[in-house]
């Protein structure tokens, strides 16, 4: 039931494949972009800077539209098979990932609005340090899985660790002037959820590491320690 | 260049595509029991019963990757076009959200199990009721997409609302229980946490809604007030 492939057919699908590549790398890149200003309003008490971010998702969300539309004209038109098919439906994962990122920026400008509203906890030290390794771990994923660099996505797995243990760190330290300081409750509290959305693009990040190894070597490391799984 | 369907495959395929809507519901049947389930053992104080939805989860996993082949078998074996093909991918994406719901699940029983180490804050009231609005939402949102009842989906979009307004009604409250006595600093932040992500599973019970108004109309709902977006 395989449709018979003309070269010409093949090479239009390789083309607009490489396009579809090139979009998701614009997006990642717009998004990861998100990310680095909405830390910068935070650290640098930036007004202007959080409301960009707000006027910033509209963009990002036309562009999962137009890159879901281009991964559906893709199954139609060409059918593909096996490895092709399977880096377009990741494309359509990676693609809500991305989206989902861009809403947590959304989510932390929020949180710095109404942190900036309020005199500052504490000079922050760990929460630019996990948009850091947020943002590199977004990067990464996305040239691990457009290059399918195998090795690449494997060290953003190990990255997660790091964001987890800052993301505990600032949980403890930020607890501690709460309690010791009960006017800084609620400015502590938005800083404590801006660490947990950073974790989280950094799980959105594992997520697209995870389907640049399953591309690559149709081993499916999203439940390390389940027996079975599945694999091609 | 689509493929010439004969009787046979294309009633094998609507074989396939029912097995796997059945599928998706048993693993929605699943991720809403432990959203049950972990809302029970907060509200009951009971450590077994949130140490069982830790538990919980393994089986949630092997399902997802069991429908994510369901899906590339599909794809790859009937090359599907139009609403049968996006109904596959929409299975892909719906299949991604359960699983995350599932996560949730599972970040709650870690917070109840610390909560559980604690003084009670307060009788809960507003976090059980949560819980049944996020638990619905989830039903229905898949009820709608298999049964492509687009009335019913759009039912669920506005039940979101209800959820948000409970999450800050929890957090205002909290917030005053934190600033009264920081002694209970520790276990509010629990529940507070407790109640985002609650709404964050209405949130994917939104994101399926919407999926299964796109399969049906055609029509993109997911980022309202863009103009143009997408439609076929």
């Amino acid at each position: 039931m395989v449709t018979p492939q003309t070269p010409r057919v093949t090479r239009h699908f390789e083309e607009e494949l490489e396009h579809l590549k090139r979009r998701l790398l614009v997006m990642a890149g717009a998004v990861e972009e998100q990310v680095r200003r909405v830390v910068q309003s935070l650290v640098d008490r930036d007004h202007d800077l959080a409301q960009q971010v707000l006027n910033g998702d509209d963009p990002i969300n036309r562009l999962q539209i137009e890159i879901d539309e281009r991964c559906f004209r893709l199954l139609a038109l060409y059918q593909p098979v096996a490895t092709d098919l399977r880096m377009v439906v990741s494309s359509v994962k990676i693609n809500s990932e991305l989206e989902r990122v861009g809403d947590f920026a959304v989510n932390i400008a929020e949180a710095t609005l109404r942190y900036l509203d309020q005199p500052a906890v504490k000079p922050l030290i760990d929460i630019p340090r996990m948009g850091d390794i947020a943002q590199k771990m977004l990067r990464d994923s996305l040239n691990a899985f457009v290059t399918q660099d195998v090795a690449l996505a494997q060290e953003v797995l190990e990255r997660d660790d790091a964001l987890d243990r800052l993301k505990d760190q600032v949980f403890r330290e930020l607890l501690s002037f709460m309690l010791a300081n009960s006017r800084l409750t609620e400015s502590a509290l938005d800083l404590i959820l801006t660490s947990r959305h950073l974790e989280r693009v950094g799980d959105h990040a594992t997520n697209i590491a995870e389907e640049a190894i399953f591309i690559v070597s149709g081993r499916d490391v999203r439940h390390h320690g389940l027996d079975g799984g599945a694999t091609e």
